[in-house]
């Protein structure tokens, strides 16, 4: 492989100690060589960060690909509504053609704007499509098909048998687990407890336990929800997923708004991961996560968009800007700083979905996952603290390259290889295709 | 002056019935002529609107374009200190120079992200220098210098005899109201209760009644703020200005975020115009104003992004997406709509700030200041109500084209006149000086 120096630039490590370098990162078969001023070598490839901001790639801990076309069809509903009228129906009329056009425009406005991993639940069906076109546009996924086999409100399209969800969930880890260099990932990635049997949800974790694969689900976003499964199980969601041996450090619990003192023990015990979504928790009316009490208990807090059928945009300034915003206005000014934000946005990302000896943070020896921001941008002067520049001012069209693997994906703002044109043609035309289908 | 012809596009007019018509905008001598389909007649300049939305000019009806070089300087703490530490320093040592630097940053932010009109709040000397620099880009905008006499907290340099404060406000008044072919007007602007003796604000009430001008203030941020008022005048801050002659229609209120039923009602029954600015309301610890709840009682509530120095963003489409969201985290989702954060944006900003019968909407007769937002992008995909694209999903960024009193300002996502690596310089220059000047 090729190598590559990115160049003079200030480069937000992220580190264990948060050192900030000025000078350069050296690259050579997509990993980090050195970090540093001044590196001796020749390279392949140069991208000039003069003016401009390094730093490791976001990780977006909690995304829906599939639902990428759903966007802007399913504004201004709560949770079980917004999945039995909207989201699950579309999601029944998804087809192999339109879960790729789906994923590749998901990948497009991720790339472009800084996203070099995520972590993906998708639908019940055809997960096949979606890693097959991940796999080609050079994003970092861990991508799970969705199980669900037990829930009567939701479409009989989207209900499978226990071992066939099992079944299938093994059969995609076994081709794709490892594949594209190590690139592309499985996970086992049951849709909640409300729509999964407690056999389904023991049966993951024995087989999550055995294969050191991460468990990605939904827990704790709306009090109807706590409801309905205090009433099934008697018990809170966490606790629920606790008693029956769910809850490790492979279990990735997307919101966790409402939970209480003795479910946030677990989490912090457990070392139970959970995944911050703020735009999707105020679109959906769901409330405001208690992130610095569980970061205050050593809770693993990392952070993601969500499905654009909720947050509207797949933008992880957005996501960090709500975040330290949110706990601004819950708690106090700095409860949660912009180097908190950029923290869970990349290393807490990393740590979420196991992968921090690997990405995450811009030191030799980790995959080269690398980010630049220029600084010279009107809406981003005068600008002091870099994170406070990221955090609160800045915005996905101030990418100005992305490199994944050591692979630059976007330079000077435009993606290299996806061809928005096409992307966008066969967005418009999947999104057509699926609403007839749905009827909605 | 010239003709233009918008052709093509979605045009959401924002008229009374929320007409959304498909075709032309044809502008003559700075005004509307006609919107429709097919419109006969010869254009000196046609802007395309294929497959994008045309929308009147955001109105922001909060802003210190003073504050634009304070970005990234004052992250982190509540009102108060926040003013006493940060933005008081900072305003004490503007100059004209740094002042005109400010402004252009923030005029060139504002129009390329579709912001034509804003009411703004400068500092207490050399606002000369704002009207100046604002005339010249272009920008539309009801400007007033800030008024300060009574704050022991302050600095000397920031206070001001009372009768001075008066004469200054007047003589910048009589120079500039109605200037550039009416696009510069001049409000009063005394900083807020804390910081005006009551013979000011008296005074300021009767001289808004007589010449029919605007007063802007804040009002009602945080509960400290309150607090010291009520220590000081036996009451709340909506009630005293009540007492004391200074609710009218004429009066902007930004915040009004602590506000009992009282005074909530005086906000009605006077038709006093609430400016909401929910980045700065988060980002300073404030809280979330009941915005549905003043909606429904017929107050005007009107958004902006407040200063950079608090909002980091001089971004309306940021301040719809907010303003929606965080009602539907505090009520409900639907507590207010994308149509209603996109009225706010338009129509209710030309509402408070007296200019209804010229701006805010797109009719035949009113000033041409129009925005131009393309649907084919990536991230706006697939789109289904054009008001949920806008303020869910859209950016600044999305701008193609923004026009002025029919003069195009930005045009395929670029300024016509401004030139952006002048005012990058000429800004990175003034707040090397003012930093070194305030010691922060």
């Amino acid at each position: 492989m090729a190598s590559l120096l990115v160049r003079g630039g200030t480069v937000l490590t992220m580190s264990d100690d948060l050192s900030v370098v000025r000078g350069e990162v050296s690259v050579r078969d997509g990993r980090i060589e050195a970090v540093g001023a001044g590196l001796p070598g020749s390279w392949d490839t140069i991208i000039d960060a003069t003016d401009a901001l390094v730093l490791p790639g976001f990780v977006q801990s909690h995304v829906h690909l599939c639902q990428t076309l759903f966007r802007g069809l399913a504004d201004d509903l709560p949770l079980l509504e917004w999945l039995r009228t909207r989201i699950w129906p579309l999601e029944a009329a998804h087809t192999p053609g339109t879960l790729r056009a789906s994923a590749r425009l998901a990948a497009l406005e991720l790339l472009t704007g800084g996203t070099t991993t995520v972590l993906t639940m998708e639908t019940v069906h055809d997960t096949e499509a979606v890693f097959e076109a991940v796999a080609e546009t050079g994003l970092r996924a861990v991508i799970g098909k969705c199980m669900m086999d037990a829930d009567a409100a939701a479409p009989r399209r989207l209900l499978e048998p226990t071992q066939a969800s099992i079944d299938e969930s093994l059969s995609l880890r076994k081709r794709w687990h490892g594949a594209a260099g190590g690139r592309i990932r499985a996970a086992f990635a049951p849709r909640f407890a409300v729509s999964c049997s407690q056999d389904l949800l023991e049966a993951v974790g024995a087989l999550a336990a055995g294969h050191g694969a991460l468990v990605h689900t939904h827990a704790s976003e709306q009090q109807p929800e706590v409801e309905l499964i205090r009433r099934r199980t008697g018990r809170r969601n966490v606790q629920y997923f606790e008693d029956i041996g769910l809850a490790s450090e492979r279990l990735c619990l997307a919101h966790c708004i409402w939970i209480d003192e003795a479910e946030q023990e677990i989490l912090a015990s457990r070392g139970v991961k959970v995944l911050h979504c703020p735009s999707s928790n105020l679109k959906l009316g769901s409330g405001i996560a208690p992130v610095p009490e569980l970061r205050a208990r050593g809770v693993s807090v990392s952070l993601g968009a969500d499905g654009a059928a909720c947050s509207n945009r797949l933008d992880m300034f957005e996501e960090m800007r709500l975040a330290a915003l949110l706990q601004s206005a819950r708690r106090s000014p700095g409860a949660l700083t912009a180097r908190d934000a950029v923290w869970m946005a990349t290393r807490e990302g990393a740590r979420a979905l196991g992968l921090d000896a690997e990405i995450g943070s811009i030191e030799p020896g980790k995959r080269a996952d690398l980010v630049v921001v220029p600084l010279d941008r009107p809406h981003l002067l005068p600008g002091g603290d870099p994170y406070s520049t990221l955090v609160y001012a800045a915005r996905p069209t101030d990418v100005r390259a992305t490199i994944v693997d050591g692979e630059v994906l976007v330079r000077d703002f435009q993606p290299t290889s996806l061809d928005p044109e096409a992307i966008v043609a066969e967005a418009r035309a999947a999104a057509r295709d699926l609403r007839s289908r749905a009827g909605c």
